[in-house]
């Protein structure tokens, strides 16, 4: 299991006129969990980028059981659970203080600038064997 | 069954690095859709809120097929399948062209002011007892 | 003078906790007065981005009089005002059934994707100097 | 002159397909910038809200001389330089290390939950007064 937690200070452009935070406004979040999980495990995704690896986002979901509001701090909890290379499944959970307030999931897959399917890099082969030897 | 095709032209600011939409960016369609197929039903959603009713969203999924990217012309179709009035659950399809590039759904709960459950407005329960009839 | 008329149905999403259209939301309306006042003389600015000319924004002005609320119906109008090739300036108005809400303006530049300044493409020239002859 | 100083971390979400951050990315970094040095000075933007005193965006203007991209750290100094108390001015300057890469501006005006025009509330007043004394 690999696991990051990042903390999030909600900002007011992700509030709608409902008070809280737009549902959508939490998917950004998610996704600086997978960054700093990466770095945190020796992998920049934008140096992967730039070196024509992209990992796109191919399903994402998301349960919102308390609402998040302005200035908040959330953290965000990011988790690879599985030593698999052909799709990468995180999963999350944002808390609020004690509070459980969401929990989701993203799928990506490895692909090369032209939108082709590829396998994983070594580096990151290398990061899951590390963590689920 | 009750359903609903809303057109998007997909703006720059949806895009990303990555030259494609961004994956969140499609939630605000579905939302198009969710208003759009209501306002057809004789709702407004925003006199609903005005009136103190509230259907924040309890859980959202999306699947991504094929990429969408800028200023393309997509269709999403929303759906509700089921009479159901605890929480409303609404299906999306995304066509570009005869593609279909996405599918998702929403999970949506009557909520007051006070972020307590309520149950669903009249006119709520008549748009789908005549669609369910 | 060369001038276009956008019409926008506010979306849920441009929204913030004070009820109203949150003000950065107002950009993605300018862009897409942008596109469509291009479209309307005979440029697309996907294609003109394909073929490796970029106009990014090197400024933008707005200032907000009356509120943008949700669903409402906004007319942007955009204008270019002046045979300037170096930066391209574009004028906005933005009304809500007869009252101005809003004006701003963006300024532009040409670029390569290297990020060098270029000459203004043919097409653009030729949209230009059929409009101020 | 009262002074404060944000650290912004560039989020994939806010680029777009020119590979950049998308100009508009830069509001809610500013309002980071407001709501810290709000903060700094014993202010709770939040608690203000709470209590019906809005501070609503009447104008904003940015320019940009260098691009910003993913993952770039960002230092936002976010500045008053005047006892005004009718409407309040904020100056920017965004750095990425030592490069001065945009500059900007917003002006606001003290509103109550209906929209009307209101006074500075004390809190505010007190901490003019103590900067420009």
């Amino acid at each position: 299991m690999i696991s990051s937690v990042s903390k999030i200070q909600v900002r007011y452009s992700e509030t709608d006129m409902m008070g809280i935070v737009y549902h959508a406004s939490y998917f950004p979040w998610l996704e600086i969990g997978r960054t700093n999980l990466l770095k945190e495990n020796g992998i920049s995704y934008a140096e992967l980028e730039q070196s024509g690896i992209l990992l796109p986002v191919v399903e994402v979901q998301m349960k919102y059981r308390r609402p998040a509001t302005y200035d908040d701090t959330i953290l965000v909890t990011s988790t690879i659970r599985e030593r698999a290379l052909a799709k990468v499944r995180l999963d999350y959970e944002l808390h609020k203080e004690d509070q459980l307030i969401a929990t989701g999931y993203s799928v990506h897959a490895f692909m090369n600038r032209s939108g082709a399917p590829i396998k994983a890099p070594q580096r990151f082969v290398d990061m899951l064997n590390e963590a689920f030897c």
